[in-house]
């Protein structure tokens, strides 16, 4: 889809959580595509950390001092979350974010933000995952009583089941007015497979994502940047960028 | 879906083909479900071969002396297609056809005939199928650039290669965008699999339909007969179903 | 397989249990295979019910009465196993038997039946799934470490889970040393699927059966009986079939 | 495995091909285990290129005056090839070798130095592909008269096809009597997956190998290195280390 965004300069970045495992790796790609974006700050917890080459540090604390920006790309925790998405409904700031745990209270706020700026959330930047919860919605709505179950591996280090991404699909599912079953497996170091399987008398349909690199994660997350940076205020979806 | 239906009086079917493979199973599962439908004329070449109880039998050449019916089941020869075509456009019968091989200008008659009745031809009847194919082109437009490869698997005694719905499948990849690549495995008594993979850095989809019993081609064949009865006279395809 | 095996005539098999599933399937599949099976009697609990023709009928309590045979077949039920067990040990026959739900006290009747005549118990007749716990006990041998997963799907009427073959392979892969961790799904009308994964860092293994026509099982105990029938007296395995 | 091993002093390896990516894997991997490996020379075509820290660099030309090493692990190309196996043979090194494209005397030489030093060499060094191996000539003697299909998928940058992997299953396979068909598929960057499905009437077997991290091959090679390190000398094969 890159091929269809010719910007006339580098969209220019706020990374807030840039020393968390998804902050580092959207610096990393970002850098790799000097042409489609740079990153102007890195807002961390503290200064000083794992600083990347040439990218200005800016504590949270300090957040009201960053740089000009086109989008904030928010993988932080949910103590930073309140900081990030009131600096960015004051300044007018697209925000892109991917923090969990969020309560109800800061959901109900990151839904009001829609009214301001362009604001989109997600527990899943893949556009794999994003183009499954489309099919899967589509399929139950033309398959009505059909059994639906979710079957999810992730690596032995995750401890909650089922997935949130297997929720997601779970929901989907549950728009197209099926019920699914989940089953989940904890094994090796698999990144995260989801099937969801439609399966009614002498057919199956099963429906499948695999991802085998944690980089697509950050790769949709900028890819999702770039599509939000210039659209008018609302609350998005991932599924608005399936266009 | 069965459950949208509810006839006041069951669906009057004639089915042209009635000896073959197709032709059995029809008159077999409308007898099971006698308040849905009632088969008032099984068409064959020549009367007299496997008689179904009840069933009044007429030969091809007879078409003219059948009474008057709902719809028109079709899965018959190439060589028996143009007399049916021309009996239901005469007397307003909305006509279902699966038969295979029609040549150029049958083809043509068949697209023409939707400007007087309701007709809708298939190569692949099951409901599934006709989903799968829906996803299939909807993911290539959502995935450009990703590689698209199907793989279909059938029984050793199925000659032609890719399959005829593996080409449908690709059809609507290629509707969406994508040039999809074909592998045909013939292997055991499988009566039919399809999988389309979409494969980029990091992540793939798979978009699979296994049939495990033939039945379903029959019944998705009764599904379309229910659902054109009453519909204006057009060309459908097998995707207008899925609503 | 079959090929390996020239009888001179063919053998005489007794079935008890011949009113069951499986019974009516062994008397189907023998009496297409003339030069191989003879069902010289088919014992019932009562005579008369969905008579085979040209099989001689049997009452249980009529046991002692039935003609000599070579192999007696049994998929009855625990209440009728200690007869057709007596019968066999006592008249020299031997015996294949795929009955389940056997108290421990007819266990360990069946074990010791060994002794006097070859006699073969299984749950599951399939070739492919003993070939499957086979490889699933040498991959475990192999794999040490790697963790194990079982997942099996079967149609919604089946209440039990897991299934009795995937417990069977998951003491297949116990006697590799692995411990094995279980997923059951009940979809559509699946006849019955097992898959089990070995994974570890950066690779996996899956081992997987599929079944799609339940005549496969009583193929599987025929092919059972032919290789049986001359053996010496033991106790054997589905596994000591594969050479 | 690992378990099983507890050197008193770590493994000295010599590394011939150190620059490929195989050379660096191994060093990079050996360095985190440095109670079980050290690499006491890295052998390059030119000195220089790409120095690891502390790795005594030699070019190919100066292999006579490498330091004592317990095992000598290749990764190069046909034309080093010659040189590090006589280098073995003369001081008595055991040699693990990944290099493809030996001509048929090289071949010849390999086996022949066997009666001098333990020799291994293999395709693929990944512990699962060893144990599929293994796992698919059981199978195809075990299931005789089924058909046997092996399909493998690479990213697009591999030419070749079938993969070497493939071939050596499909080779296995013969060795238990069957005569597999090949399908290959090249898509997005998968590292490598090879399925062998055996199927008949009613049933199927699949046996899958996933590769999702290119560093289990290097492992693999470190993991026979260690196991042949105090082998006799023989011409060793990878499923030798299977026990």
């Amino acid at each position: 889809m890159d091929e269809t965004l010719t910007p006339t300069s580098p969209l220019r970045l706020l990374i807030n959580g840039a020393n968390g495992r998804m902050g580092q790796a959207l610096q990393r790609l970002a850098a790799e595509q000097p042409e489609r974006f740079v990153v102007i700050g890195a807002v961390t917890r503290k200064v000083g950390q794992r600083v990347i080459d040439g990218v200005p540090q800016f504590a949270s604390a300090e957040l009201a001092g960053a740089p000009e920006c086109d989008v904030v790309i928010d993988f932080s925790l949910p103590e930073a979350f309140d900081a990030v998405l009131a600096h960015c409904v004051e300044h007018g700031r697209a925000l892109v974010s991917g923090t969990t745990g969020l309560s109800e209270s800061q959901r109900v706020a990151l839904d009001a933000a829609g009214a301001r700026i362009p604001v989109l959330w997600a527990s899943n930047f893949s556009l794999g995952v994003a183009v499954l919860a489309d099919l899967v919605e589509r399929a139950a709505r033309s398959l009505p009583g059909w059994d639906v179950d979710i079957v999810e591996q992730h690596h032995v280090r995750k401890l909650d089941a089922p997935s949130g991404t297997a929720l997601t699909l779970g929901d989907a599912a549950g728009q197209g007015g099926a019920v699914p079953r989940y089953a989940s497996l904890r094994a090796g170091d698999i990144v995260g497979e989801h099937t969801v399987q439609f399966a009614t008398f002498g057919e199956r349909i099963e429906l499948t994502h695999r991802a085998t690199n944690r980089d697509i994660f950050a790769r949709g997350a900028l890819h999702a940047a770039a599509w939000l940076a210039n659209r008018p205020p609302a609350r998005y979806r991932i599924g608005d960028l399936l266009g």
